[in-house]
């Protein structure tokens, strides 16, 4: 179906991660009255609810000591905003508070397809059809961790079964202490997250594809005085092994085409993230690797007037849901007082 | 009592706001073994939970869509940061997990006298004799809203009265609606403040002390143009009335000394915020107005390094819960990487 509207939207919200649908608690308490693009519950790119929709257990979030389910999360995320007056985008057009007991609503939500930042209002387009106007809008469209992109892999990840692409966020599970650990990758990230790991660990094997590293001279030197760290040069993970729970992995040596198996515990994906920034279509300014750029990086401006930015896709560094959430909370904030300042 | 402790911390947390126990929660997960100093509670400053003890119903805090009290949000936090192993500073000397089923232990809390960063390790003197050294120091002390400093006032705050130091995190709520409410101060946040809340109010009238407003000439435009908002000169609140509700506020008109009462249904300080930095003795950049100055404003870090800030004592713009927490999980994530950089 295919719908136009002809009113000006105060706020459009990209994005349901914790980022988003924070955007969208205080946008709606600010009686900003605004409207989310949730993302494609069949999309491969922006999901509703994010990055956690993929994570089991959830114990770094204040406020839950004794841990939540990452879905779990974002169902009260998703329940906060829309009980202030957030409206979401959907196939069926736009729905609100009233709607919500509908369970195949989530089926139903819409993605953006496509943005004119050139001009004000600005206009986005649904993917289902709907398009919209909109005097100012927050980008909370996350960045997706990379994956090796096996199918025991993606499936061990999603249930919780050792497999990982946040050391920060998992490596202090019960499941990983005292047990060897593998880490994919040669970057900084990929040196961070198997320190970390290290401090649980009985040992932490950092698979390297190449001969070399990306990571700083400086990093890779804490990293060979690491008693507990060994690094596999030329190798790659061809396979995850376990049912349940991983139980191991089989390895290449790119140089000889040697085949190998190693126990471990769990695996750690450390091959960099992807933000999803492709259907902004160079309209803001991005850094090299793909992620907007904050033109205060205080807050949650970007290079155009108007729109902000939070949570993953504006952030390389942290990628918590806590900080997402943080972030979501400025570019509501820095929305509302803009629009204030164009009296609004 | 006193004591000294021998060996050296690896963080030592001062402060347990949102900010405080988050960096807690995230340092006990990298195995850092956190010490925190959480504030004196019959303390004037710095007090455990810091100022959301003051706040009754917290309707914001994304994860919580049937809202939460302040006090029992911090009980969380605190809770979820001595799960994974953080210890707090008593006059009792440390405790830990353990004695947490000890409901005097929040009486006995320690604040920070003195710190000296003048050297590593750094040095800490709890107001109860508790001495430590610590490779890294993280400070979210927070920072006191200004208020006229009246009895009522302050009963009517912590009841849930109808008094408030923070509009956008009070404002919406159900009691403000179609309500006449009033604003004291004349920088940009009372004008902020007063435009944030004519969206919920029948009136807003904003008392100004003196002639002129210390907001922006923009900012005070928006205001005269707003017909909603009504702007008091040389005028102060002498008293706040009301029993279980704010009915009104008595008047002085500081030219003519004339006296006269207006009934209001809310009213919302926006006098200026007073961070908690006396203890530093300025031996960490602070700006003009006291707040700790971020070396790098999209992370932790401060003049000293090794010392990092977050919550609002680093943050006058958005303070707010949920910012707050994020600041502090960025504190120990940058703590835990730097310690990690030293070789710790």
């Amino acid at each position: 179906m295919s719908e136009t509207q002809s009113n000006v939207e105060k706020v459009v919200i990209i994005g349901s991660g914790p980022a988003g649908w924070t955007a969208a608690i205080y946008a709606a308490r600010a009686n900003l009255n605004p409207l989310v693009f949730p993302g494609r519950a069949t999309g491969k790119e922006l999901v509703p609810g994010g990055q956690l929709m993929l994570t089991t257990e959830v114990e770094n979030y204040p406020g839950f000591p004794e841990g939540i389910t990452g879905p779990e999360m974002m169902h009260h995320f998703y329940h906060q905003a829309m009980r202030f007056g957030t409206r979401v985008v959907t196939d069926d057009g736009v729905k609100s508070m009233d709607e919500m007991s509908n369970d195949s609503l989530y089926q139903m939500f819409q993605n953006v397809k496509s943005v004119d930042l050139s001009k004000r209002p600005f206009h986005v387009v649904g993917d289902g059809g709907y398009e919209v106007d909109a005097q100012s809008v927050i980008i909370s469209t996350g960045a997706k961790a990379n994956w090796l992109g096996q199918e025991n892999e993606m499936r061990l990840a999603q249930s919780g079964g050792g497999v990982s692409a946040c050391a920060v966020c998992d490596g202090a599970l019960p499941m990983f202490r005292d047990q060897p650990l593998g880490v994919v990758g040669g970057g900084d990230t990929a040196v961070e997250e198997a320190s970390y790991l290290a401090k649980f660990a009985s040992k932490v094997t950092l698979f390297v594809r190449r001969g070399e590293m990306r990571a700083s001279k400086i990093m890779q030197q804490r990293l060979t005085e690491n008693p507990k760290i060994e690094i596999m040069w030329h190798t790659s993970v061809t396979e995850v092994l376990g049912d349940e729970k991983i139980t191991g992995v089989k390895l290449v040596n790119n140089e000889t085409n040697a085949e190998s198996e190693l126990e471990l515990a769990g695996l750690f994906m450390a091959i960099g993230h992807t933000p999803i920034t492709g259907f902004l279509d160079g309209q803001l300014e991005l850094d090299e690797t793909g992620y907007i750029v904050l033109k205060d990086p205080y807050r949650s401006t970007t290079s155009v007037e108007g729109v902000f930015a939070g949570g993953d896709v504006a952030d390389h560094v942290y990628r918590q849901a806590i900080t997402a959430a943080g972030m979501g909370c400025k570019a509501a904030i820095d929305a509302e007082r803009w629009l204030a300042e164009q009296g609004e």
